[in-house]
């Protein structure tokens, strides 16, 4: 017997028939002696309509008030799945992030959890009950209802286990876990049955959009033992079967994890490179280049600057393809303060690194991974690496071909007792 | 300057275009100088939309369940609103009812208001906010949202007006006031310009239903002054003639308000009669035929008992149309405790009820309103009387020539100084 967090995504809860097999899997676990808590997304496509409303009257939105406005659309969704647990005889109550309280700073849209108080949720544990909790929203210190922004449901699930200390928080989602890529790349790409968190952050934020990437975090920092499996499976699955089902995200200490060099390939096909030259080379400059593109809200990603020649030098970096035009806009028009003589760029580019902790302990995965891009023919474009990644931009035309190419090099399709490492 | 609450149904609120033209009303209000406090109800059919969704699920609902669900609607309208008003350059915040707070019993689905905690609101209108509440809704002593109840917005606005002092509730709908009778039957029917909370009390439980019967007691109790006016105006229709539209609903006492004998004629189509024949005529036997009709939620109205004969009486009562099977099945299983030899019922009578306080000085009416019905040739059934009405059960395909004449009868088509009383 244990507490356990579960997590169900808008998907899961997007019709009454979903919730009530969401209903029915819940009752499993609580038939099998487990205390449970429930964390559910809004309906599918609720928040987006809610959020369009909003738009029809301001745009943007005042923060506090879209709020308002987004996080109902979780509360009508665990009002709705108490009801399903009661219509099959669970006993079962609904709370908003206030009523708990999940506490949060007063950033409306991106709010991030302070505290989270437990007394009555363990209470009504204790009497049996099931709890089910609004994910995606806190209250402020103001009282004012606060939302975490996109894919928030995940923070509030593993938030809610690391305050109730749960065994394990479980992310039903409509993937069965985390892959070594994208299988719709790589047909051979092999699901991982435990991966760590620092591997996971990495695969997250670079697009195997599994998690959102703060819940990984949390996660990590307060080591909530967390899995992401399928909530498409038959609803009466075996709960042993259920229970070691996707990919554990566990951590890197814990010995008994097979371990990899190398865990998986990610990729994000939506880049974009601009490329800042003959900028007079002197004190600041990466601050006043960067500085009017982050003010603008455009977040940059690699970022090189080349050998200074002439005192002269030239200066690159990579943003999101959505904010391509922007960035361009905000540099021409900084043009005196940056002083440089001209600007180009390429939106057609795509990113992929190979991510492991293993890579920590044996070198030589840089070099393998260069050998592998070049014998293909593609040219790397920049280069960015960190303690547990390495990442390369090329031609856009080229991804799927460097993502096979570095699947297979690095036997990924293999389990790990089976690769020359 | 004054501190004024403004109400608005769902009609008014059901579009972002007609939320808008709320904004729009209730900016010019705050441009005058005045405080303004809006309760809004949910766009219309969202609360309808909800507890379809929640019956799919569960049905009966879980009224705890169902009240977090159903208050989702207005919270979604004070922040659409809010949106509005900021939009067009007005300082606005909104508040669910557990933000203000305003405390209820837990009778979820009809909650009473107990207490309204008027500090924030107050601190937001004297910095010069316009501050938008949440109507049908609050939170009970547990942290647990309750609503009040179908049509529960005008009593959270009249709460709301009284805890805070206003000087005046005003309730935009759909219909332009109180009349006299409803102008779909009689086409001389009048607007009045006032009337008296208790008249209001009996017009509205009769079946005019223009305000929430609660809302009335609420502003009678609380001595709250309370303005039915169209929300179909143009919203920037000068201030001085909208403040004076509508029908006001005030105290008796006031001298200086024209005063009539007879107010208006309320009526009730859908009303239907049983009568118990042979019930032994021992003591309890009212409770013996009514307890298990109250049992089953059916609401009974006017009741007759006849003289017993031979120790046998016959006892006679009304109810909604709707409920009418319901009754007669619960007095059929009910047989042996009752002793009654048998029973008949109608399903076609209407109730029409003549009410003013004016009544209560002026004897005659009750002998004048049985000399109309007799010279048009209409019977009655039942009669049921109480200090400001004189309620009459007939014939369903006699209401409107019943209506008609009495209308004319009493003049109300003439204002009260040209009326002969």
């Amino acid at each position: 017997m244990a507490l356990i967090v579960h997590k169900y995504g808008g998907t899961s809860m997007g019709s009454t028939e979903r919730i009530k097999n969401v209903a029915r899997r819940v009752a499993k676990w609580h038939d099998a002696g487990h205390q449970i808590v429930v964390v559910p997304s809004a309906m599918s496509g609720e928040t987006n309509r809610l959020i369009a409303l909003a738009k029809e009257i301001q745009n943007p939105p005042d923060p506090r008030e879209l709020d308002m406005i987004a996080s109902t659309g979780e509360q009508v969704s665990v009002g709705l799945l108490s009801m399903a647990l009661q219509a099959i005889g669970k006993d079962a109550v609904s709370y908003a992030g206030w009523q708990v309280a999940i506490k949060t700073d007063s950033a409306f849209t991106k709010a991030r959890i302070q505290s989270i108080d437990d007394e009555k949720v363990k209470r009504d544990l204790d009497s049996g009950k099931i709890v089910i909790i609004t994910g995606f929203q806190g209250v402020d210190e103001n009282d004012n209802i606060s939302t975490l922004g996109r894919g928030g449901s995940d923070t509030s699930a593993v938030a809610i286990a690391a305050a109730l200390k749960a065994a394990e928080c479980l992310i039903y989602t409509d993937v069965d876990g985390v892959y070594t890529t994208d299988p719709r790349v790589v047909s051979e790409a092999r699901r991982l049955k435990a991966i760590t968190f620092e591997e996971m952050l990495e695969l997250a934020s670079l697009g195997s959009k599994v998690l959102q990437t703060r819940s990984v975090e949390f996660a990590g920092n307060y080591r909530v033992p967390t899995r992401v499996l399928s909530s498409l499976t038959d609803p009466d699955l075996d709960l042993e079967t259920e229970a070691n089902s996707g990919t554990l995200i566990s951590f890197e200490e814990d010995t008994h994890m097979e371990q990899a060099v190398i865990s998986g390939i990610a990729f994000n096909r939506d880049e974009a490179k601009i490329t800042v030259l003959g900028v007079p080379d002197r004190p600041g400059v990466a601050y006043h280049i960067l500085g009017p593109v982050a003010e603008a809200n455009v977040e940059v990603d690699m970022i090189i600057q080349n050998q200074s020649v002439d005192g002269k030098t030239d200066f690159t970096f990579t943003v999101s393809r959505n904010d391509y035009q922007k960035a361009l806009d905000v540099l021409h028009s900084a043009k005196d303060e940056v002083g440089h003589s001209t600007i180009v760029g390429d939106a057609k580019v795509s990113k992929i690194s190979v991510v492991g902790v293993g890579m920590r302990s044996h070198v030589g995965v840089a070099s393998k991974m260069f050998r592998v891009l070049s014998e293909e023919g593609i040219n790397i474009l920049m280069i960015s690496t960190s303690e547990i990644k390495i990442s390369v931009l090329i031609d856009e035309k080229y991804m799927e071909l460097a993502v096979r190419a570095l699947h297979k090099a690095f036997e990924l399709e293999k389990d790990v007792a089976a690769r020359v490492e």
